[in-house]
């Protein structure tokens, strides 16, 4: 005889606008996404609610597809957690767009086989106005060849001690970059980046370098001395947060649709 | 002999986050982007400086190209006026995105040729997050092709009193669209509307009406009534204001080119 589990794991894809939160992550000093979430998923489930995040993200970061998984009673199916945590959610900045059952070990950080990020840089010469949270207004135009020609040699498996925070507390600086596009976007300059897993502060360092190149005061092969010499004031200064998307998080496909729903 | 004028009229175009803000026009009981544009105008020209727009906008409605002309000392060139206003603006929502001398005479308002709005349905199912206070989030799908049957019949010049707001002082209800599209777009339709002028909440108002439309609940051939009733009560109700934006105001070429720069 099969007795139900009392709880079933949910994974979760959520969007938000980072503007004014202090980040993903719960502290003691602002408004954070797991911490509303959290509040709508006790509302919701009438119990204390861990949300457990496929990453951080820092203060005034954005997501379009933030993954997290949560534990719900047995009998809530995946539209009852979808309607309900959106009707329990206490800020209109974020918004979960999807929730589907998984196995009861599967782990919203740990089973990640890749985050992508998106980082915007604004070009047009006037600051402010309707994109003012949502990308570094550089406010002057960029040479995009020179940061694609730059961008190449920071592809693959490599020692990222140069474009890490110094409170980053992973184990190694090494990381794999399966992809580092620059693009052009009508009035902006696009970064689109993806790895398994990033450094504290990766993104935002390694775009600060390139914009160095893109506006011509380094040129594109000063990269590679920079990621070679392995010295974080080596390279440029650290993106500002809001241009930055955590756009979304890649899982097995069996992991995430095996589980009854 | 020639005597230098002691002012110059500029013509500038304005982007701004109608979110928080009371509208275009100053108000006692909020925040105005005209206060904040005459406020930044005093501080570049030390003298008390009236921004007259091409029309207002309602709290929470959004500007890509908002257009006024204002009156700044002669020795002030477009460059000084657009950097000036930019530098002392205290609120980051409005940007100045250009400044251009026109003729003493010229009116931002009166001179207008056309009038440019977008408003944004948003179609996804769930609310919030990045797009919250930019489009009116309706979370479910749209007929469009509907939308576009009953759009044709109010192009061309009506007497539009169905979708006239009860406070609106305009001295006739006849107006000429000249344009009155429905387009899809992404998760998103987008009406895009044209004429020289229009009458208080009329964008809204239409909008409101072919949302009926694209939900079920009227035909489309219904719109053709409602526009021939003279009822306001007859029509749809008047779409929120955090999905309209004033595109673009139109002038004649040579009012905003023949002017010393």
């Amino acid at each position: 005889m099969v007795k139900e589990p009392a709880s079933q794991r949910m994974l979760i894809r959520v969007e938000y606008d980072g503007t004014g939160l202090v980040g993903w992550q719960r502290q003691e000093n602002g408004l954070s996404v797991q911490q509303f979430l959290e509040q709508a998923a006790e509302k919701l489930t009438t119990r204390p609610t861990l949300v457990q995040g496929a990453g951080r993200t820092d203060a005034g970061v954005h997501a379009l597809g933030q993954a997290a998984h949560l534990d719900v009673p047995a009998h809530l199916d995946s539209r009852a957690v979808l309607g309900g945590l959106n009707s329990w959610l206490e800020d209109r900045r974020i918004a979960v767009l999807s929730a589907q059952p998984v196995a009861a070990d599967f782990h919203a950080r740990f089973d990640a086989l890749a985050r992508h990020y998106l980082y915007r840089l604004g070009l047009r010469a006037v600051p402010g106005g309707l994109l003012r949270d949502r990308v570094w207004q550089l406010g002057r135009p960029l040479q995009l060849a020179a940061m694609q020609e730059a961008a190449a040699c920071l592809e693959g498996r490599h020692d990222f001690t140069s474009f890490r925070a110094a409170a980053c507390q992973a184990g190694s600086p090494v990381r794999t970059l399966d992809r580092l596009a620059v693009t052009a976007s009508q009035d902006e300059i696009h970064i689109t980046v993806s790895a398994r897993s990033f450094l504290h502060h990766q993104v935002r360092n390694i775009t600060g370098s390139l914009v160095q190149v893109g506006l011509g005061k380094w040129p594109p092969q000063k990269m590679a001395a920079v990621l070679a010499a392995r010295d974080r004031r080596q390279a440029g200064q650290t993106a500002p947060p809001q241009g930055l998307y955590l756009t979304a998080v890649d899982y097995p496909e069996g992991a995430v649709s095996s589980a009854a729903g």
